[in-house]
């Protein structure tokens, strides 16, 4: 054993992923050290309110302060989080990681900065993988410069492996050509549930993005999700406009009620068309989408190689799983370090 | 880049899992290159023939090399075959993997000094997973010691995401309780064909031993396969007396369609009661393993933080997509070399 170690830093500490993903880590750190002869340490927490950083692992009393505003009283600065984790990594002589596991608009924007600080990224937040795409692109083309891994397993599916499935098919030099799934177990509605349907929008420009096809959410929305006449509208009008549009979606279930079928919001990749979407379509019973129930997700690759399609299936939410999709891909980058 | 450069070395390199995996390699090394930053070379082929290794990477006529036996006339001396593959590898400050694509009992024997010689291991070779257990144990604790993989994919369901989804499962700590699946397509009725029957029974053996449930083939397969009256039988009265048993499946099989069902052989790992077998049951019509047509595997795992089980299906057979679960494996090793 080199008694190397990995410094795990985690944005959103004091959140459920945040707080299960410590626990969990912490619970089988001793085992991965004996597999992977790294010692996995949690070096920093920071939440809206404070932060803490300590390259001897954070101490038991850290949700206490993460529960109190820092002296100053001003927001949290994770640039200087960053520098410290990233210090605290290099005098390890160890890996940095930092884990967003916040759903903030805000932190996403520090990525391409910790990356150059020499850090890794790791994240259940889709609001990354679903922004910009200069700013994606970006911090793909700093990974492979720097050799440095933006990670985001359970932005998909939360902890089913579906964005290290599609990656391993590609790197083999498989051709995708088509991805469909259900992303969101718990919606029926999305009318009804403008938010959830815009979670379920992001992963499929999630996965639609790690095929090559370069979409931006907004387009996909307003193509998918968003009824014609709604269009245009400001959010004031569009919100009190969009109950009206209920009535459609439940007089399209019960006509497929009649004709013994289910209505499904399927996330749909075409990558031979280069187009992403989210339709409304009706399933025989006996189809893998209608057989669906609970907060299952299932994603169904079709694939060049692949005679008949490749299918994972499973619950695709709860703080456990998801904690540990986070975990799954801070493994593979402590793994990918500890070669002599 | 730092040019790093990754040396592999395949065993059945004539065969067709063994060729299309070079093909495979040559067609996407490019791109990986761009991906890992390493460079991928093949640098070493053999078969029962002849054996060729360059570290330059193996110039277009191997397979010709392959055709004709090597000017002694002797078998191979896969031994000396490691050694070069080992000294070509370090000559390039290069990390080696020699992949065993061969089905036979005599390579795996070599798989130990291998990894002595400071080469990682990959192959869709049941023959050493399912092998003699502490054989097993060796290689494992020796792969932990040195730093090298063990990988094997392509054991299980081929290029299907099984053993990595089941180590991803693991190493996050999660407990897996029980893993079910189809894990044949073709095979239809075990007892008619042996041979099939024992191919599963080493994919449950692998299965089993991932979740640390100590099974050696011969029990599983005596308890899972044989029937009461075959137990002890030598070989030849064995083949004589189990045409005998046909009928006792055809029955079972017209019984199960008289009441809507189906008849399906089953692998099944109980991990909490530390048993392993493959089991004959009926399943309604609705059910998974019941729809699985063709030569679909399917795979679901019953864990302590999935709620209900998560499940991976797919072709579980097929030249190009086991060459890719080999290359999968390959790629997961580069990676962990690539860091600086
Ligand atoms: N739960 C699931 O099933 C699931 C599945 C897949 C993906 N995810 C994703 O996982 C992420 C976390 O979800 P969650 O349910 O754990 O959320 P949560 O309970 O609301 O926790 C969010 C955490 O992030 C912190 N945070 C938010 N904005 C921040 C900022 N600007 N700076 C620093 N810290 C900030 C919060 O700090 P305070 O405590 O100070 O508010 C809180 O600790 C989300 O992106 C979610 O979409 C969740
Ligand atoms: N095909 C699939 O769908 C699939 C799926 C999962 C796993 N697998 C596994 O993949 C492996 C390869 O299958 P395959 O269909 O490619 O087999 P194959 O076509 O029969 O090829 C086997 C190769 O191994 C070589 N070989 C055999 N014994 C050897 C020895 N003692 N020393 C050196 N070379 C030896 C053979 O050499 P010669 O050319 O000189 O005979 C041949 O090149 C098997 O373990 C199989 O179970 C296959």
């Amino acid at each position: 054993m080199s008694g190397k170690r990995a410094c795990v830093a985690v944005v959103g500490a004091s959140g459920t992923v945040g707080g299960a993903l410590i626990k969990q880590i912490q619970a089988q750190a001793g085992t991965l050290e004996s597999i992977l002869g790294s010692q996995l340490r949690v070096v920093g927490v920071a939440n809206t309110k404070n932060m803490l950083v300590s390259a001897d692992g954070v101490d038991d009393h850290w949700r206490e302060k993460l529960k109190t505003r820092g002296p100053d009283g001003a927001e949290v600065n994770l640039r200087s989080f960053g520098q410290q984790v990233a210090t605290a990594a290099s005098a390890a002589v160890s890996c940095g990681i930092i884990v967003d596991c916040s759903a903030s608009e805000a932190v996403p924007c520090l990525y391409t900065e910790w990356m150059h600080m020499g850090l890794h990224i790791v994240t259940p937040n889709k609001k990354f993988g679903a922004g910009p795409l200069p700013r994606y692109h970006e911090l793909k083309q700093l990974a492979t410069k720097t050799k440095r891994q933006f990670m985001y397993e359970a932005t998909v599916g939360a902890g089913l492996p579906i964005i290290s499935t599609l990656k391993g098919l590609l790197e083999t030099g498989d051709r995708v050509t088509k991805i469909e799934g259900i992303l969101s177990g718990t919606l029926s509605y999305i009318f009804n549930t403008y938010r959830a349907g815009m979670d379920v929008a992001r992963k499929v420009v999630i996965l639609a993005r790690e095929c090559g096809v370069q979409v931006e959410l907004d387009t996909l929305v307003l193509e998918s999700l968003v009824p014609e006449p709604l269009v245009g509208l400001d959010v004031d009008e569009f919100m009190a406009k969009l109950p009206e549009y209920d009535g459609y979606m439940a007089q399209r279930a019960s006509a497929a009620e009649a004709a013994n079928q289910v209505v499904r919001y399927v996330g749909s990749v075409d990558v031979v068309a280069g187009k992403a979407a989210i339709k409304v379509a009706s399933y025989d019973r006996d189809h893998p989408f209608a057989q669906l129930g609970g907060s299952d997700n299932i994603v169904v690759f079709e694939t060049e190689r692949y005679k008949s399609p490749l299918i994972v299936r499973g619950p695709g939410a709860g703080t456990e799983v998801t904690a540990a999709g986070v975990f799954f891909d801070i493994i593979q980058i402590v793994r990918s370090h500890r070669s002599s």
